[in-house]
């Protein structure tokens, strides 16, 4: 049977600050990604989003970001593959603390923003985050694009990687997503963007804006948790994919 | 036999700010309090101040502070109990990480600065660092001042604590420390500040400002690893606690 | 003709994070407080603020925190005197140059939070708060709270202070406002607010919990700008005012 | 006359943390560029070294860098022009209030690290740089990489730009300096070093690795404030340009 994870980026709260609504996308998705305090998240945040995530049995993963709060994480920072080792292993840390004190386990890690982006296309910057992932815990999952260098470092040593896809982003014919920039980038309608998905998990394919079909794993689709119909979205794909005989499940459960 | 741990804070070095003398340091003293990135230390120093603990054979604890950079955690912020709870359990998960990833253990907890202070006399503050403590791993030993509140917190929840006595400070009547706004509250000159230490260990007692005698339990002395002589007082505490057949050990191997 | 100032705190939001309803606030107030960088506020933040507050003729003032930016710089810290006219130096300066590179004027400035709280206080710390203000400019107008030592220490320098009262909060027969931990600290009613405030422009009066009057100078009335019915009080506040033929103008036209 | 200004980077030292030698090298260079917070500095730093430096009759700079105090404000970060523009107004807002309550006047401004570097070769980024120093001030000055793009924007805006050259850097045919990642990148000769300025400011020409003259324009030389040697240095250079004839003063004075 096809099976795929839904995972979504959580507890990017900040002190008198809220974003997302965590609690009520928590029941539409299997795993959650964690914010830990670099580029949004605290520590009361983060115990916070922990706790709701165990008491809805989502998987819990740590979301390691740039050092930038005022940027979101979202502006790509040059960093040694050296500095991006020492943060990531300094955020799963921060996290791990959380989901222990409060009973649970980190099933995944998945880099945020700027840092995820860049460690697509970077393959000593990928390694330099897989090391950091497998010395602190070689059974976590680590998470990357489908088809980017996070994934092959994943695997080159050791353990195991998940490949990320997207519902609402369209693909190049080399694989690669289109460009923010470009007009098409974007995938509104949301039958489109589900049976994006279900193509991807049933037959391994995507149809690029060129026309020719790509080759893609999907393990993990990433689901957004603001905007204004982010928890619409979440419902439709979690029936859609359910109707279309896709078990949705967490990625440590089966991959 | 007598016996004793040796602490000294470290791992204070922030990006291009280099502070202390760790390397030389860590001759001389059984415990390390590394710092965790919220008073001092950043990802880098804390993987650099690990490792160099481990190949020095020196056990390591988690020293948490307050966030505050530029105050270096020695100022007062009025934080409730919950946040301190999260605050340390953030920063012992993030020292954890790099002491796992380098292959090591966690001994201990310290908090830092004011935090220790400011704990010493307050009971709630108290046991929500010792919660923090124990949720996160009771395994792990606990710093307090000596006859303070966080050492009956950690006793309280169950966990091993640890009392810290000076030797280089003096002692009032009722056991607590002499405010350093006072004019006899450092001791200056080397052999008296060990033979206080050396009394604390063998015989439970100190000799109060006001001429008596205060009971006093001594498990750790606090060593200052930076200032013009920090490293000649650590040679010459060491030597001669030694002479004065006192064992001196990490506080894990006895307490 | 009675006069009073209203004013408000906004610019708060920071990076990605949205707070307050400023654009449609600046409608109903007459000086804006807007926060500078520390306990909330980003430069972009700061500049949009300001460029608002001219095109809608508000004046503005600078709301200088401490750099707490989890807590929201609520919480108290135990700054010296010299650290707090540092930081608000500093803050003042980086609004300053928004207003002038936007074609406008600093009009006042109004600690936020807890240095706002401890500064009412405490006369060495407003001494210093008066002395920064003083020294950046001499023509900036000091907001402290009515009665308290900010004020006394605005007009022992020699600027302009301005005493702000509350609407929404009951006083005690020693002047000073009811702690919130009381059950009565609160007005909820708006009617009673508001005729609060008018009585004390009016008359110099506010009735005390205990039953008797107190005289109180009410230059600035300060309008929360967050929370669900922000927006319908200012509004409400405004039009009652005016109606009690109470003339509503920025601080510096006045004072 | 041939004239020159002598600049060097200060005030970066933070909280606990010091750096530089600033009040001895203040005694050998003309302009100090402060740093004012976000890559270094502190608002109390901030303040002392406006004050060294009013004492010692050297002109005042702000030298704002990325928000990066890990990373010294060295590493790139991908902002957006506007992005530039805003954190370079906060931070001459911010220093020009010491300046200011302190008695002085503040001369110019020079971005830091990073900043600074991606200046020299994008247009957009330093034509919003440029227009932040107007916008706040256009008496002010601003320092950019003799040759490229900040000191075009600053003249294309109207502001006064100091063309800035290294003398312990050797140059490309093209103009632009060796890489540091060169092995030829760094002039380690003291006589090498200064001759070179003697020649940038007497001739106009500077002779690169590849053997032929390049046409250079030479305000102000940047002289190096920390390092084993940066005083002996600065006592060197000083005394070798007045020997060739070279007036050395505040940029200022004479551009």
């Amino acid at each position: 049977m096809a099976i795929i994870d839904l995972n979504c980026d959580m507890g990017e709260s900040f002190g008198a600050y809220k974003m997302g609504r965590d609690e009520e996308i928590l029941d539409y998705v299997t795993s959650a990604n964690i914010a830990c305090g670099f580029h949004a998240g605290d520590p009361a945040t983060m115990r916070k989003t922990v706790r709701l995530a165990l008491d809805k049995n989502v998987a819990i993963g740590a979301h390691p970001g740039f050092q930038d709060l005022v940027g979101f994480g979202r502006r790509e920072m040059k960093v040694t593959p050296m500095e991006a080792y020492d943060l990531v292993v300094y955020q799963i840390g921060a996290l791990s603390a959380f989901v222990k004190s409060e009973g649970g386990k980190l099933q995944h890690v998945k880099p945020h923003g700027a840092l995820f982006n860049m460690a697509a296309k970077d393959a000593p910057l990928s390694e330099a985050i897989a090391e950091a992932v497998y010395k602190v815990d070689p059974e976590l999952i680590l998470f990357g694009l489908a088809g980017g260098e996070l994934v092959k470092a994943g695997e080159k040593i050791g353990i195991r990687s998940a490949s990320e896809v997207f519902s609402d982003r369209t693909y190049q014919a080399d694989g690669t997503l289109t460009s923010r920039r470009e007009e098409n980038a974007l995938i509104k309608n949301h039958e489109t963007a589900v049976n994006q998905v279900i193509r991807m998990v049933k037959e391994g394919q995507v149809l690029s804006l060129q026309g020719v079909d790509v080759s893609i794993k999907a393990d993990t689709v990433c689901i957004h948790g603001d905007g204004a119909n982010a928890l619409e979205f979440a419902k439709y794909i979690l029936t859609a994919l359910q109707r279309a005989n896709i078990k949705v499940a967490k990625i440590g459960d089966f991959l």
